[in-house]
């Protein structure tokens, strides 16, 4: 796409990363680290630089191949990469300048604290008893003792619980620059992903929550659980952090929701991070491509970093070392045992919690990709709905807007159960689980439903949105609400366009839309043909009995002693 | 994931997409090919095997530091195959016998027609005037006439129009073995990605339509625009046509669709196939993963070939070398500069007409995907709707179930404009237009919109369904249809359930729906709230002034002149 060629300072997987989103745009790229590391796996178009990216020669000898430099990791030799831009010219992104603010913790935090955004209280601190005690006395038990630099995945951090854990701080984070920082009671932790353009354009990815276990990022669920105006809130955040960092490419800003809506960043990775990995399926554009599109100039369309589609649900798992020789393998079978999960490895040989791959799971729904989480997590033994083996698959699905319409829509599960046909019934509501209900007819005709019975009261929108969502019949049962005598749900699912039918019945006559769908299924299968033309014969010698009853009687007697 | 070693059989496009589908699964590739092919670009991991693929001592090098070999090309020596796999044990997929039936077009068809596959009548025939002359008078002029083997891309097809042609088309195919096909008259061009388990299994991608241009693929869409028993139909051929072959793999089904609605298969591919690279981004396991999956045994479950959501759509476009030098890198750009457009590109050196790389473009709708790619093509020079600059952005949407309902809710419009209100106004159905609809309320609130109001007649569930859709306040205005005097509309947008409330207003008044979205703005900004007290006060004035004119001239009086 472009002739610059990319020099990249790591070659661990979120370089691998990289290497892959700029091969797919024929971009150049060279890796400087030690060894046959991940990324240059992937890349033989090159000679790669085997050394310490933190080696001021070895960056040279990059920079003499390339036209522009990155990093996959933060913690590099800042000070060797301006001495090789003051010499070379070579274009280096995110900026010398930010990556040095940014690796040290506490630089990071005035830096923020000085552009109003709101960070934890936090203050540099000397190494010792009486500082550490100070400090919490001051803002209070537990607090966070934190080495300002080389702190990653929880290395580096020390919760101080008590003054009585104070020693033992200090012995763990010894001989390392300290901050302490006021602990934050958090509900949730948020992240965003941003992207920075060579112009100063920021481009926030959707707001994700992640959930840590042991201080390692182990699932992030896109996007956040939380309310859109949290989520809003939490990308405008995240884009103000960025914009106070000149030069361009992928940020990662991490934060914390309080329980009152309040967000506050908790620290900023100036490069590709584990949050954003769920953009390579959830997203066309993924974080990876994005920061090669950054620091290449390449375009960066308003909306390129949304959500594929409007009901795109993503989840990431982490996939770490495990204790039992490739035990974590194991997660990633049942990952591909799951429909809509993808596996990513990074060519690492396996060590004890070292991040190995993760997982990416797609849902129309998050509820959707929640349950194949827990397949994979061994949290349940079964996938979700579609994977019904044939024969016990049902023929009518049986649907209802809320469980005060199943006293009348059971009259139906009734006459489908005497019939014996197979069917399924369950809650979806049109306006309380819109995704549930689009996702329950656009898949009803592909897992072998033939008709479809939907009840609703008032307002009864389902029957109409279902059939306007799937080729089946749509039998509808208006049911009588507290008000109206169920007029209003008449006219509602009657009442539809030209070119939606819904199959209406009487009010609370779930009886008949039972019936309906057996005369629909007959017309596929003869078999409910010959059990509805019995069912008929009966109803009509039932009727004759009492017609000649009538007549024998005379109708004052009968009506005396039947009715 | 599987210590299983692949080895490709060329290393072309096809080839590098496998590869970088392994990759992310940790499982190695070895590539046998001429030169430093695409392939080997992104596989730095092993040492490859320079030679030709027809080349049996290469395959028998290739096989000795492999598990299983598969192919990324039909044209293959596949006597070399059987006998490397006779002598070594090596597993092979496609299955030699498979290659070699389909490599030769006419052993293929008769292979289908044994199988009871519908095809398009076809004949071997013989190299000569008069041969030619009675198939076309037997079968109708135009016919095709093919070549037997090494035909791909429109290599090796001729279309004998009429007698007239019989010796050009001769001379074109001279020296090959030949066979002709009556030409199918079909509406559309339809293909089916289909992967086949070790076991036999077999699971279809959607039916895709694609559009060639002078016998290349072009534009593939996914899914097929056709409806949904066509769709499923097409999947069902092309999972009966590749049940005909043992062994694992995937293959691609090319068909004919009929303007009668019946289908054909035209011919099949034993590899991954053009019309299947829509999958790396419309579905979470692209077709490369499935066809790594299927013939190393690893898992592949019910649905994994599913589009990623419920509501993704795709348009893959082929880029193809230009006339001018990286002519055709100007579509890559425009590419780029379109959300939910990813651009692929080979590696390749540019040659006029080879085939490049390729575009895939996602959409929450087809009509979404079909306007970015106008753009991309340089049909258009705008990106569609979520590009509108900040200064212009509506901030009420006004959206009606059908021009029908436009003179009653225009009154709402011209109320808008009276206060300057910046307001957009459509067509959304809800029964006819669900997908619009869905992507509508979910946009709505993200593009600045801060209310919404929905006209509505009959069954009128467009306000309902739009308010389960967004935390925007929705204004319903039930539409007076020919039938019910409106009642019908009143009760379905009103009598909506506890949970979604829609603001409805009374029958036909979108007058009072403007008023009220002009309230819900003034609590925003107090500049409408300033509008709205003037537009009060003069409603007060104008009430007062008639009172006062009623009162001094007496109603009988009042009731002659001005009523």
């Amino acid at each position: 796409m472009d002739s610059q060629v990319i020099g990249i300072l790591g070659g661990g997987q979120l370089g691998r990363m990289i290497v892959e989103a700029a091969s797919r745009l024929n971009i150049k790229t060279v890796i400087l680290d030690d060894g046959f590391s991940p990324a240059k796996h992937i890349n033989a178009a090159q000679d790669h630089i085997d050394g310490s990216f933190k080696d001021e020669e070895a960056i040279a000898k990059l920079a003499a191949k390339c036209d522009v430099l990155t990093v996959e990791i933060e913690h590099v030799n800042t000070d060797a990469l301006k001495r090789v831009q003051d010499r070379t010219g070579i274009k280096i992104y995110p900026l010398p300048e930010t990556i040095e603010l940014i690796k040290d913790k506490y630089l990071q935090k005035e830096h923020l604290i000085k552009h109003n955004i709101s960070v934890t209280k936090s203050q540099g601190i000397e190494s010792n008893e009486k500082a550490l005690l100070l400090f919490g006395e001051e803002n209070g038990f537990p607090y966070l003792l934190k080495s300002r630099t080389m702190a990653y995945d929880g290395r580096g951090n020390f919760v101080v619980e008590s003054k009585e854990d104070i020693s033992k701080a200090l012995e763990f984070l010894k001989d390392r620059p300290l901050y302490a920082e006021k602990f934050a009671p958090f509900v949730k932790e948020l992240a965003v992903m941003v992207v920075r353009s060579l112009e100063g354009e920021v481009f926030s990815y959707p707001t994700v929550e992640t959930v840590h276990k042991d201080n390692i990022c182990h699932i992030v669920y896109a996007p956040a659980r939380v309310n859109d105006t949290i989520q809003k809130k939490a990308q405008i955040l995240a884009e103000n952090t960025v914009k106070t960092f000149p030069g361009a490419g992928i940020f990662g800003v991490e934060m914390f929701l309080l329980s009152d809506g309040e967000l506050l960043v908790n620290e900023i990775a100036p490069r590709p991070h584990n949050s954003g990995h769920y953009t390579i399926d959830a997203c066309v554009t993924s974080q990876f491509e994005a920061h090669v599109r950054a620091i290449t100039g390449l375009p960066m369309p308003l909306d390129f970093t949304k959500l594929s589609t409007s009901n795109t649900n993503a989840i990431m798992l982490n996939v770490l070392g495990a204790e039992k020789s490739h035990g974590e393998l194991e997660f990633c079978r049942r990952a591909l045992e799951t429909p809509g999960a993808s596996v990513y490895l990074y060519g690492k040989t396996t060590r004890l919690a070292r991040k190995m791959g993760h997982i990416n799971i797609i849902g129309s729904s998050m509820l959707e990709a929640e349950q194949k989480l827990e397949y994979i997590l061994e949290e349940s033994t079964h996938l979700p709905s579609s994977t019904v083996s044939a024969d016990t698959k049902p023929l009518v699905g049986v649907i209802m807007g809320s469980d005060s319409d199943l006293p009348v829509i059971s009259k139906g599960c009734d006459i489908l159960k005497q019939f014996g046909v197979p069917f399924e019934v369950t809650i979806v509501s049109a306006h309380r689980t819109p995704q549930r209900m689009t996702r329950y007819a656009f898949e009803a005709a592909s897992r072998g439903i033939k008709a479809i019975i939907a009840g609703a009261g008032g307002a009864a929108h389902l029957p109409g949105m279902v059939a306007a969502m799937t080729p089946l019949p749509v039998i509808g049962v208006p049911v009588k609400g507290s008000t109206l005598d169920g007029v209003d749900s008449l006219h509602s699912i009657v009442q539809m366009p030209r070119g939606v039918p819904v199959a209406t019945v009487a009010i609370n006559n779930a009886t008949n839309a039972a019936l309906l769908a057996i005369r629909i299924l007959g017309t596929i299968d003869h078999k409910w043909q010959k059990e509805m033309s019995k069912y008929m014969n009966a109803m009509e010698t039932e009727v004759l009995g009492k017609a000649s009853n009538l007549e024998s009687e005379g109708y004052e007697s009968y009506l005396k002693n039947r009715l």
